[in-house]
């Protein structure tokens, strides 16, 4: 395929020591040659792919020197987009890279598209959807555990297992396909029926398997939203603060150029927690009254997890029980805090109002209870299985959304073989299957379908 | 020299494309080699120098895959710390990159300290110590003026006029030597006399000339604290965010891991104001009732510009007033803002009050005077000479305090040359301007004067 030459800082925005332009395209070189001045005077177009060369970006225009750089030059179609690419490594400041950048685009490249990089190297078949998808995912990953799924998926672990899929669907197809050219011989539909309900069977359990990874894949991928409620001065900024302290992979999203810190990520044993409005726990000790507020009540909604807090050392209130009703039905993690005062709560009653969900004593102050906290995070949501590397989790929830689409149209398939439904009708459900699979790595459609389909299978005709 | 092998996450923190981890030092390529599987095999240390290689990165303690990476291999000394260099650059997200670092970092790389590979570039001998520090200046340059300051410093450009201002004073060094080792010449005394007040002077009057620029450079290189006072009301907050809207080069410190924002810049026609205590402004009206808190004084005192704004719409108020007294003798601009309203204040006694300050009048509401207030702000500090991107600015101010230092000793030199005291006394001041021009460029001491004193005007002896 060809497309423009496109530019664009491939480098976080902040001070550091080295920022990246990177320029993909066929006028790649030609740009760098044009802004390239090395001591020696050679013309990167004449020197060999995969180098990299110390010099100065000139602007051609003023004669100034831009920057003191290491340009790298890669021939495509062994890069990353496949096309030709140059990375210009520059001092990491704010201005110095945002003006190469700037000089690049007068050049003639054009100011890249979020992924667009990314996207060419689905578009120029490098890597397929599901590919290019992880390579966000791994970017965003917020903990070991959910780069390691990232990593799997780019590695096209994931795009294997649709592929067979796919391909156990095709060939039934390609059976569906002889029966109906051969409708003489019946013994091509005994073989068909048959066929279709087992292909349709297996495809369907292994994708139920892979639902089943869906939800810890995402929990991994996007973190597992997290809210500490409970009255004031029960101890809900100590134990943030706490779990802050003792997990030090904490990554703050910042949006775009806003001062706006939207979430706080804690890596507790693997799981990534999403603190929501954690920034409101700081400031104001108001989360109670806030309850009944529509926004609060939604935040408590979205939660994946609640901790709840309790005060050991006073009685239960009207307000606490309260709180106990509108997190009811939720996954809650009871929190009996300030141990290391008298008891005058009646744990009874808290352990009746728990009711099932778990109930952890803890003393924050002294550093008491917070393992037994954290385990008890991990496994209410991991059982262990999280430690196991190699296995595929679905975790982006278009996938998930799509395999569940699938697991539907095959389910019908087989459904329809068992109660005698005419094979066409079923081939429908097993071609959309197929479809929609291919959804998930990006292939397509209808034509492709039949192509493939007469291409492999054809009996002669 | 040798050093041991130091490895840094070199690009900022912070979610992008891609990540660099840098390595320099012997195990550079050796420690690569242990980690890194290309689909080729090959191995990184028999490939050549400057070159890219596409691959994985694995434990090789797990086995486990770690990362997909592009390694460049640079051998010394064609490198930036003069030692081999491996730069790997890997997907770039905070998890990826800190897993790599960990990497490298058990396979036997120490972590570099902040500036170690600039330090080991000047140590190694690559550049000097007005260069090194350049590099930082580079990276925190927050306009494109002072891109250019840090570059031409980093080029080299202080570096030379400080070497030229030494040879001066080395020759007359020598002169000196001649006439101590020879006293017996009464006509080398009469020739070293005048030499040293004419070199001592062209010294003096260049060093001079440098200082000219400090004030400037400093403005260039720090940003001109800026701070913008009035009653509640006056328009502050939205003169802040116009001033941060019009002018895209908007840089925001964050200090280290915590949330606390310190300081904004924006780019007024190449000035950076560092705007102070903006939150501040922004989540309160009461910086008319700070005026009385010591650290408001504060504020005010080390600022380098004041923005004293007053209400067009209504009368000249007393707590208007005691804001011009509170600011008298500093570099203030008057702002009447809101001249959209009917006029109600006094012009005439803001003139009187406002002295020799410049006052503009402002609808920041109707986007009206904020070009004026601009081209004010730029005038008052560079008056033009902004423009000329060849000058050598000195903006660092251990630089600045070293020049103060050598222009007295020069002076000093100077003087008792002019007033007949014996050579061996003036001989001391020389020497040490000489050693304080050293310190700009890192360069020492007595030992290394001595030796070059002898080497090179050693009259056969």
């Amino acid at each position: 395929m060809h497309f423009d030459t496109i530019a664009a800082i491939s480098t976080p925005m902040g001070e550091g020591a080295i920022a990246i332009v990177r320029i993909s395209g066929e006028d790649a070189w030609t740009i760098a040659d044009r802004i390239f001045r090395s001591p020696a005077a050679l013309a990167l177009s004449e020197q060999p792919s995969h180098t990299i060369h110390y010099g100065h970006l000139h602007n051609p225009a003023t004669a100034e020197i831009v920057e003191e750089v290491m340009v790298s030059i890669m021939k495509g179609p062994k890069t990353f987009t496949r096309e030709d690419i140059v990375e210009i490594n520059c001092h990491g400041g704010i201005t110095s890279v945002n003006r190469v950048l700037e000089l690049v685009l007068t050049e003639g490249a054009r100011l890249a598209e979020p992924g667009e990089f990314t996207k060419r190297a689905f578009l120029n078949g490098r890597i397929d959807l599901s590919q290019a998808e992880a390579v966000m995912d791994l970017i965003r990953a917020k903990t070991d555990k959910a780069m390691n799924v990232a990593l799997n998926q780019m590695e096209g672990k994931l795009s294997h297992l649709i592929g067979d899929l796919r391909q156990a669907l095709l060939e039934t197809l390609a059976q569906v396909e002889v029966n109906i050219d051969y409708p003489e011989y019946d013994d091509v539909e005994e073989v068909t029926i048959p066929l279709m309900i087992e292909k349709g069977e297996w495809v369907r359990d292994e994708i139920d398997q892979l639902l089943r990874t869906s939800s810890q894949g995402k929990i991994l991928r996007e973190g597992l939203s997290t809210v500490i409620v409970g009255r004031p001065n029960v101890g809900k900024s100590s134990l943030l603060n706490s779990l802050v302290q003792e997990n030090k992979a904490i990554v703050t999203d910042i949006a775009g150029t806003t001062r706006d810190i939207i979430e706080e990520y804690v890596n507790v044993r693997g799981v990534p927690l999403r603190l929501v409005d954690t920034a409101g726990i700081r400031e104001t000790e108001d989360i109670v009254e806030r309850i009944g507020v529509e926004r609060s009540r939604q935040v408590l909604k979205e939660a994946d997890l609640i901790l709840l807090m309790v005060n050991s050392s006073e009685p239960l209130t009207d307000e606490d029980e309260r709180l106990f009703e509108a997190v009811a039905g939720m996954d809650v993690l009871v929190i009996v805090n300030k141990t290391d005062l008298p008891a005058k709560i009646d744990l009874q009653r808290v352990y009746e109002v728990a009711g099932k969900e778990r109930v952890i004593t803890t003393s924050i102050l002294q550093e008491q209870g917070i393992t037994e906290l954290e385990e008890a995070i991990a496994s209410l949501f991991f059982e262990g299985s999280i430690e196991s590397n190699d296995m595929t989790y679905v975790s982006n929830a278009r996938h998930i959304a799509l395999l569940k689409q699938a697991r539907n149209t095959i389910e019908d398939a087989v459904m329809a073989a068992q109660t005698g439904v005419p094979i066409d009708m079923i081939q429908i459900d097993v071609t959309r299957t197929w479809e929609i699979l291919g959804e998930i790595i990006g292939d397509t459609v209808q034509d492709s379908l039949i192509t493939e389909l007469f291409s492999k299978f054809c009996l002669g005709k």
